[in-house]
């Protein structure tokens, strides 16, 4: 590699976090079950299980909207979710700063709980390492879930298919705007909470209206744009996106526009990108509709054969641009 | 909680790790699953598997005998093992310092192929998270892996029963005092390996030979009188070791006298105890003993009804005498 040592754009979940995954890890760890998708899909004994693993780093720990703990379960619960798995059992690997108030892991091991409870996974297993101080920014926390498949459910990046609609399950860019406000100091005053919530009870209501579903893929680092792109290569398709169907908060609107940021690469938590025949957008829609947290979704975009490998967006004046490609350090340290 | 901050000690896998394990984590995260074994064990489908999770934040990160990578696969497929179950699948999730050198990354990913394929674990998903300098001390390494149980094996710390013979499966002390000789400057110099390997293909051998056995457990953080005080409260019984007969190599031994340590107390990375009835000693020693890594396990000691949650030691000139209850900071960032 180019690059001869690590560097915070390859952890920011674009081009460079690709290359260091295919360039070092997949050279090594390649096997038939090695994933590209949201969780490994595996065979153990009689049936077919997903299984996930998330790092969460995020600082500040604590934000508008949720915690690392609430964000570590979510995670892990949503890439499970993805791929039409019902989140089942997860454990969780916590390293902690010396010197860490008590009172503040309580409150994020409750937020963990809780979210937990909501989604009906159960916390088997566990772990605790202490580093010294300045040896480890306050906390991190590694969860890891396994789930069953939903059966006759069939998703991946690789599927989407020319004539496919693209949906998202919610306004966009809301967590990274959130993390972005907190974090730096800009002088903006804005009322963004971030959307970090579980999807499992979305995707599940989604698949109890159709099986026959595409792709399903949650817009964390690297957002909705980057998440377009993976999808656009995997299946080797062009995407085209409809400007003024984008959900996006005014607030979020308002900041972007005042930093020249695009929402398109601001990290979700708890946001999807659904792709799915065209035959199959109502009922969708309607499903996510139903739930709370999923009541602005929208269709986006569709899917063709033009230009493969490309997302393109088209403007309410009706001109057509391609949308940068992801890659560079967005925001370190936003999951 | 009296400690109104998280301390060293309470990442040192002592008395102050359960303290916080049962007053922080087990009173939110409760359930029926939820273990103080290795691995939980869980039904999933039609089968029931082990599932376990382990950080790694061993400092420093290359150590004789192996580095950060061969210790995170060693160290999750030995919890399993210690279930009784074949491990099958890997996740590993990385933190890194931006700066990281890239040959050194590979080094480590290199290690982690060679030692999963050695055990026959396939490495499944992954993640990386790139933190900024200094807010990481270069990499941290979280593994979880899934394994099927063997069954008619039914293993547990809460198992031991008097007159069950306690067997380590090699001489102890190795990985804590190569990190110690590493890290600190002692001045010291003795040629000490860590012991970190995958223990499942003993682990196998020894269940071939028999099902009977009580307890299996790596004596990781905190060693194996850590372990043994773990049992013996868990099964409520008493432990009494046969000084003598407690493998120890020359130079651990030697390091030991000059610091005033207690091999007893310092960590393994390949090294278990079995607690099984004493019918059942012949076969599990020779079943070791034809295994390189364990061909110098040895019986360590018997389980009675006397001194329920004690450890004593006989010596040999017959004196017994309480080893220590764990506690305390023993040595941080160990594994």
């Amino acid at each position: 590699m180019k690059n001869e040592v690590v560097t915070l754009a390859q952890g920011a979940g674009g081009k460079q976090t690709s290359q260091l995954i295919h360039e070092v890890f997949a050279k090594h760890f390649s096997n038939p079950e090695f994933t590209a998708d949201d969780a490994a899909v595996l065979s153990l004994g009689d049936g077919k299980i997903a299984m996930s693993t998330d790092g969460f780093i995020v600082s500040p720990f604590e934000f508008k909207g949720g915690n690392i703990g609430k964000l570590s379960i979510c995670g892990t619960v949503n890439d499970l979710a993805c791929m039409g798995a019902k989140p089942e059992y997860l454990t969780c690997a916590f390293v902690i700063e010396e010197g860490f108030p008590i009172a503040k892991l309580e409150e994020i091991v409750t937020s963990m709980e809780e979210t937990a409870k909501k989604v009906g996974v159960r916390i088997v297993a566990g772990d605790t390492k202490v580093a010294g101080k300045g040896q480890v920014d306050k906390i991190f926390i590694t969860t890891t879930g396994v789930g069953r498949l939903t059966p006759g459910v069939n998703t991946s990046g690789a599927l989407a298919r020319p004539g496919d609609c693209v949906i998202v399950t919610g306004d966009i860019g809301r967590h990274g705007c959130t993390i972005l406000l907190e974090r730096e100091n800009l002088g903006i005053e804005a009322d963004v909470t971030s959307d970090c919530a579980p999807l499992w009870d979305a995707v599940e209501a989604v698949l109890s209206a159709t099986h026959d579903v595409h792709v399903i893929r949650d817009a964390t680092r690297g957002g909705v744009g980057t998440v377009l792109y993976e999808i656009a290569e995997e299946s080797n398709v062009g995407i085209t996106l409809d400007a003024k169907n984008i959900p996006v908060e005014g607030a979020v609107e308002g900041v972007c526009g005042m930093l020249g940021l695009d929402p398109l690469y601001l990290a979700n938590e708890g946001t999807m990108v659904i792709v799915a025949p065209e035959s199959e957008k109502d009922k969708i829609l309607e499903a996510l509709r139903k739930i709370d947290h999923t009541k602005k979704a929208a269709v986006i975009g569709t899917v063709s054969s033009d230009m493969p490998k490309k997302v393109v967006v088209t403007t309410e004046i009706g001109a057509k641009s391609m949308i940068p490609e992801p890659g560079g350090e967005l925001l370190p340290r936003i999951c």
